[in-house]
């Protein structure tokens, strides 16, 4: 956006804000709501009815704990929040940012203590809005758990004697190329191209249009493989889910996603479980060799895929590893929470996050911008969205192990390039119930236990073992 | 859009259109307007008020006339119609696209009935969407003043012994430099940076997010330099308009643009009277020298300019040159009336078509898709659109000449690299006015005379006689 465009900008989003809280808000929806939660309609809450009623019977009365005012003065902060955070990046300097931070954590406390019920912290109420019901105490729990299996793995394999060729991934490979590729590997994979479109983007993400209408976007790097065809296949994992949802229940809960967890579960089982794994590879490398050509022609299959597995702490968060990844996340968990319970100040926020980088990933940030502005997530007023990503990964593992155990020999079906029976399993067990259960719901439902790290950590230490010959 | 989307999306915009319409002709809104327009705020119709008053009572008559039904089935049938047109264009099949195209002129008559006033034809009152107050009997006398002297220009052209080299124009530019050379360009006429944006896209154009935000896009191809670089200066005029609109009115009549007519005088004349003129070579070609390097270091500047102003009888309507451009229009321009008054049946129109080419041409166009599915506008219903891209030469034209008389010696200050008093001119002669007076009022104001034919034809004697040594 040009500079001066941001005034209008943020009247135009705070405007609709406003109006959308107004429409939401409007005492005759809580009355017949009421009426519905009352009725027989309502009393089976996995229903179709059911689950819609009890759904926005929630979101009516979270909305109701809000003022306007207040939903409207959040919108404009973030407006301006995302202005400043795009100027502080490129001038590598926090201070122009710090202002639009600390009230964004202003109005997020306020929010936070209107939002949140009596059995909830205010960071909880918080989290519910990307992933319902869920508790900060018991997400900390988990990543408790995986946290040290993470901090050995990583020193384990900084320390290994024979670790993959990592320059394998930096040869040049012409976009045209990558594309190919990657909208094959999409499609192999189940995405519906009469559904959908992949097309190229700054940043990659996954939107949806309308019940038929998915939209992957990626980026193709021409020294860096990985960028566009692991991105491509993490949104393809993210449009495999949308395209599952009912479209008779379009923007209802019944057909809408159940949690950013369990979305970020489906475009990571792709990415990292099926598209990095060595029977995905066993498929994939022959026609990847012909596509790709000269830039993976003196390789072996066992050699590439021993390559695309690296692992390496580094700065920058979207361009983590398997393993480095989620501690990525668990700074940042651990930081928005301080932040919000005035445990921490927006003005010592650079050196905390710095002080947790080389504590957790041995590595200290040079400047902000590969720092604590990497990302655009608190300046856009997203806090409690960062474990999500995290809950992905573990959701992923453990829906992967139960599947192997419900579907038959996942790797062999890989092998001869056969997806369809785990995507099968995956829109049954998750997609088509769209709201209908809760993420805890749906992960027991699919895997008879409670959310654990066990699957994560043991995908992990098996693989990793094999990549760098622990 | 993906193939299966289009049904989704067909709802979603007549629903929009329809509720757009409700809105628009509440009776209240009628009500309120009916005591503006007896008040003495409407007294002056040229004053901010009373051309705000005028408009939006014009406005609200003609949606009244129109039933939220009829709406939402013309949006609905323009949705359809675009995706039809696009898979007969593929196809080069017209037949895939004749019943939607059948459809969107059968409620575009319906339309066309219901808003013309006793004084208009039916082609009136679309026109009058585009080109407020504009008769088509008007417009037809003035094209018919113009085709003769561009059909006998063109024939001269073909006939000359001396033409420029064309083949300049296909050397190969890199895409980068391209972009460098266009951002330059559009500085340097004046667009505002701060308050817009350049970019890239696959059909170029100009569009404007709010006061400060107005947004030009352009494409590059690497062996036809102009398509970015008048692209540019084209879009940039439209964005200059766009810019010198009074923000302080931002969406009301008087800061919104006069007519289509008005908006395409100001890209053409600083695309074409401006961007293609000698003078302003004279003082851009040492940058441009710079910034292509190899591509043009062999060449004078005299050369170069005669290589842009080529012109050559050609069937594509957004590639053709500034003599040939007005009877593509021409044809368009007589065939749309055809059609909507059923003297020329949609069976017909690619033969028709077709014969136009060959009769005002002398080319025949070998296939549809180079033929009547080349424009996307008759699939999104905008029957009467045509005529304002020859408006649009022909203001600009009438502009610039009466500019010469009264801003000095335009020749000399573009040799030097000043566009502001032109600028300046065009802001306080048509910008700045918005909607408060009509485009004939502004071309009779700025000018002296009603709309004519004499500058556009004046200025493509002079300079085709010099670049075709005629």
């Amino acid at each position: 956006m040009p500079i001066e465009g941001g005034n209008f900008r943020a009247d135009q989003v705070s405007l609709l804000a406003g109006t959308i809280h107004q429409r939401c808000t409007d005492p005759r929806l809580g009355e017949w709501l009421e009426v519905l939660a009352d009725s027989s309609l309502a009393d089976d809450p996995h229903s179709d009815p059911g689950a819609t009623i009890s759904r926005l019977h929630r979101d009516y009365k979270r909305a109701c704990r809000l003022t306007t005012e207040l939903v409207e003065a959040m919108s404009r902060a973030t407006v301006i929040g995302q202005q400043r955070w795009e100027v502080a990046r490129h001038d590598q300097n926090f201070s122009h940012f710090k202002p639009a931070l600390a009230e964004i954590f202003r109005l997020k406390r306020e929010i936070a203590s209107r939002l949140a019920e009596p059995d909830q912290s205010r960071y909880d109420a918080l989290l519910d809005e990307y992933e319902p019901n869920a508790k900060a105490s018991e997400i900390r729990q988990v990543f408790n758990d995986l946290r040290p299996h993470l901090v050995q793995l990583s020193q384990q394999i900084l320390d290994a004697r024979h670790p993959p060729n990592e320059r394998i991934l930096q040869r040049k490979a012409a976009k045209e190329s990558q594309r190919k590729l990657s909208e094959l590997a999409a499609q192999r994979i189940g995405f519906d191209f009469q559904r959908g479109r992949l097309d190229q983007t700054t940043h990659p993400f996954c939107t949806t249009l309308g019940p038929s209408d998915c939209r992957i976007l990626t980026r193709y790097q021409e020294k860096w493989l990985p960028a566009g065809l692991f991105g491509t296949l993490h949104e393809a994992g993210h449009g495999l889910y949308e395209q599952g949802l009912r479209q008779d229940w379009y923007g209802l809960p019944p057909g809408s996603y159940a949690s950013l967890g369990i979305h970020e579960s489906q475009s990571r089982l792709w990415e990292n479980l099926v598209g990095r794994s060595y029977p995905f590879w066993q498929h994939f490398w022959p026609e990847t060799r012909s596509i790709l050509g000269k830039t993976v022609q003196d390789l072996s299959l066992y050699e590439f895929w021993r390559s695309i597995n690296t692992s390496r702490p580094s700065l920058i968060r979207v361009e983590a590893d398997e393993v480095t990844y989620n501690l990525h996340i668990i700074i940042r968990f651990d930081l928005e929470q301080a932040l919000l319970e005035n445990e921490l100040s927006v003005d010592d926020l650079p050196d905390a996050w710095a002080d947790r980088y080389e504590s957790d990933l041995q590595i200290r940030p040079p400047s902000v911008r590969e720092g604590v502005l990497q990302d655009v997530h608190w300046s856009a007023g997203l806090i409690g969205y960062f474990p999500t990503y995290t809950l992905g990964n573990l959701i992923a593992s453990q829906l992967l192990t139960a599947a192997r155990d419900q579907v038959g020999d996942l790797d062999a079906q890989w092998r001869v390039g056969e997806f369809s029976p785990l995507l099968d399993w995956l829109r049954a067990q998750i997609h088509r119930h769209g709201q209908c259960y809760s993420a805890d719901e749906l992960i027991h439902k699919a895997t008879g236990k409670p959310l654990s790290s066990a699957p994560l950590v043991q995908h992990l230490r098996t693989k990793y073992a094999e990549v760098y010959r622990l």
